[in-house]
């Protein structure tokens, strides 16, 4: 006989292919028994938010080579049929067995109730095994592809920049630092692959990366990450306003496909979470876009409900994010042109003198995805922010070169994976839509 | 009068579109002048490997604001015609301004003449600016985003694996530790994703991860870095052959269509590199299959004009691997079923209880591109191979933890990238497929 090996995802709840020969492998879900003795058990392969139900009868589960308990792992064969009661497909079991089995079931991390997601991070090597985890993965695996795919079509170039690194890029990061004899230097972990990938863009006008960064803060918040993933662009003869159209189309067009093709998993979530997010604003791509100065005048009008002051020159906080986001524009937002003075030496600076071309995209419940900027080509006005920067022309030799020689006006940003990842799945924890999240204290599994 | 903006990889070089109005922005490669007075000038964009030829009078010249000379950055608007003689696209300037200029030209590190590969590798900020460089580069962004498209249409799951761990995969690898107070643990770079990616692959059956891996090694040789970009899968439910079998289909699929999308890039690298590469062969996909008692057998015979001792037990070293792929089989080598005292602990132990049920996959003029194997997935047995090896069972406890509930056979590989791609562009050295490599000593850009 033909068994055709099918994937649960692809087990679909048609009418049709009825009687077709199946086999199956994955985890038991669930265990349910009838009076007369069958059974009717709930089998997942990660494919796939839901489960599939198999029926088996008492025979063959007493002849099974070990003790069947949720969390085995099985293999089955049997005959596909449509149950109308549900509108589901099942199938009826021929042939089981299981492949791994657990000795001890009261000691299975993940029982039939309900887990904390702080539970699940302490079993991070389990949790894959849960709906909520194994949606996100889903989810992300959309989300990052169609980011490659967005940058394939649009003609750019994935630029591998490195991690170990003698150069702060901020000029202000708290870095990692390395032991190390092998390169004869004081070596650090990359925060952003940005000036190196200027370089590029100043031969091949559009490149990316995609990689982790790492920050080494003391930072316990549900939006942060010691370790992270960013996509960072950088475009030669891009100004600050073609940046934001490109951003703008990326996050569009990721966020369609994805919604696209993980809409269960989505929708999932977003009951599981009680969250309001709304698929067809998203949809719509309609972001806020106001200068900082416009932004300050907003909040200084609402300044007493703000615990930190709020007047031209400061950082717009988490609680003036949610704030805007969230209260009084109910969008993302695209705030430009922050003041000089608390934004990195490579920003251009405005005709104004006193604010730099750049922009922050803020997301409702996550805060920051992207931050971008036109970067400074001139070579004086460049030395010139290095120097009020107090920052070591020296260590900038070749960032400066690109300047010297050829130097094109560009600009570029980042944005933050997990951020955006947050955003689509709904989750409130950034440790949550990290496989392995690192944290302070936590450099577990 | 409207001017269509162009990049030089869509100016074709065909009697169409003539007359039409193009605007272009890119860096001047070459400048030459007839006797009349007319400039004839290369432009490229670093999109294309061939240079854009355009025609300029000498008044335009005159009237530049910024003094000529190869790496300036341009705009220029113009007429495009197709030249007859040359067969090319070429545009009759109308209007053109400098962006850059270059006030020392003789400072300027790309000048006309021949560069040395080592040369460039200490200006890396100006090499992706040659045709060398920006060819590989083109080509990367081909295999890289082919590959993430193999495992996409494959149902694979992206998991980005972390970067800082507290764990040694393999067991024996020299690991590069960071300095911190935040984890309150000792703190490593990865040196491999997989242990992580097995956990996923024991939920999802279908994953794999892309990113970068360390090693703390002193190594000065043409295939290693000390920094390096890793894919590795890990697949439930799959043996060895499996495993092979899309091993070889992902390397087809992808070199396939990096072929297809940058021919004219890999010939002009063959040509440059004086490289034998048989794009043709490739494409057959033929690659021999052999155990590794059966390799030292045909090493044996030749053992005269080797350094290395051939016997059971001891590797497959660099000058074996020439011998294999460049003069016996004239073909990359898939060697199978090595001694497990030369293996790590998570490999399958045959039922010899002498060999792992393992393979690397060695190309001519690279060596290794890919290592895998079945993971051990019986506890008692993997407790075993961890006794054995020496190591400490409390440091694996969560991974022993996936053998203990709901277990299934695995298998999982791992493909060097910069390997990969050093075979396609025929480069020996893999310093110059990087953008920017670390290795001893060098730590610069």
């Amino acid at each position: 006989m033909c068994y055709i090996i099918k994937k649960i995802n692809k087990i679909k709840n048609k009418v049709i292919n009825q009687n077709k020969q199946i086999k199956i492998k994955g985890w038991i879900k669930n265990i349910r028994t009838s009076k007369i003795g069958i059974f009717f058990i709930d089998i997942n392969d990660g494919t796939s938010l839901n489960h599939l139900q198999i029926i088996v009868n008492k025979e063959i589960i007493c002849n099974l080579n070990k003790k069947i308990t949720n969390g085995c792992s099985i293999k089955a064969k049997g005959i596909i049929f449509y149950n109308k009661k549900i509108k589901k497909n099942e199938i009826k079991i021929k042939n089981m067995k299981i492949i791994g089995h657990i000795k001890n079931p009261k000691k299975y991390p993940i029982g039939k109730k309900y887990h904390s997601l702080e539970y699940l991070r302490s079993i991070s090597h389990f949790r894959p095994r849960t709906k909520i985890i194994s949606s996100i993965s889903r989810i992300r695996q959309s989300l990052v592809y169609y980011l490659h795919q967005f940058f394939q079509k649009h003609n750019f170039i994935w630029i591998p920049t490195p991690i170990l690194t003698s150069l702060d890029t901020e000029g202000y990061s708290k870095m990692f630092e390395i032991k190390n004899k092998i390169f004869k230097k004081k070596t650090f972990l990359t925060v952003s692959g940005q000036l190196n990938l200027e370089s590029y863009a100043c031969a091949i006008p559009k490149v990316y990366n995609f990689g982790p960064v790492f920050r080494a803060e003391n930072s316990n918040t549900t939006k942060h990450l010691t370790e992270f993933w960013m996509l960072e662009a950088e475009i030669g003869f891009y100004n600050l306003k073609k940046t934001i159209e490109i951003c703008k189309k990326m996050l569009f067009y990721t966020v369609k496909n994805t919604i696209k093709h993980n809409h269960e998993d989505i929708n999932f979530l977003i009951k599981y979470n009680k969250s309001n997010l709304n698929i067809d604003y998203l949809l719509k791509n309609n972001i806020v876009e106001l200068d900082y100065i416009d932004i300050i005048n907003i909040l200084k009008k609402k300044e007493k409900i703000f615990t930190n002051p709020i007047k031209w020159g400061t950082n717009i906080t988490t609680e003036h994010e949610i704030f805007l986001t969230e209260k009084y524009f109910k969008s993302p937002v695209i705030i430009k042109n922050y003041p000089k003075q608390i934004k990195p030496f490579y920003m251009k600076i405005n005709k104004d003198q006193k604010t730099v071309s750049c922009m922050d995209i803020i997301y409702p419940h996550i805060g920051e995805i992207i931050g971008g900027s036109e970067r400074e080509s001139n070579i004086k006005k460049l030395d010139n922010n290095i120097l009020s920067k107090k920052l070591n022309k020296k260590n900038y030799w070749w960032y400066r070169e690109l300047r010297k020689f050829g130097t094109i006006p560009h600009s570029g940003f980042g944005l933050g994976l997990e951020r955006l990842l947050m955003y689509i799945t709904s989750m409130k924890n950034i440790r949550d839509v990290t496989p392995f999240p690192r944290y302070p204290k936590n450099l577990n599994f």
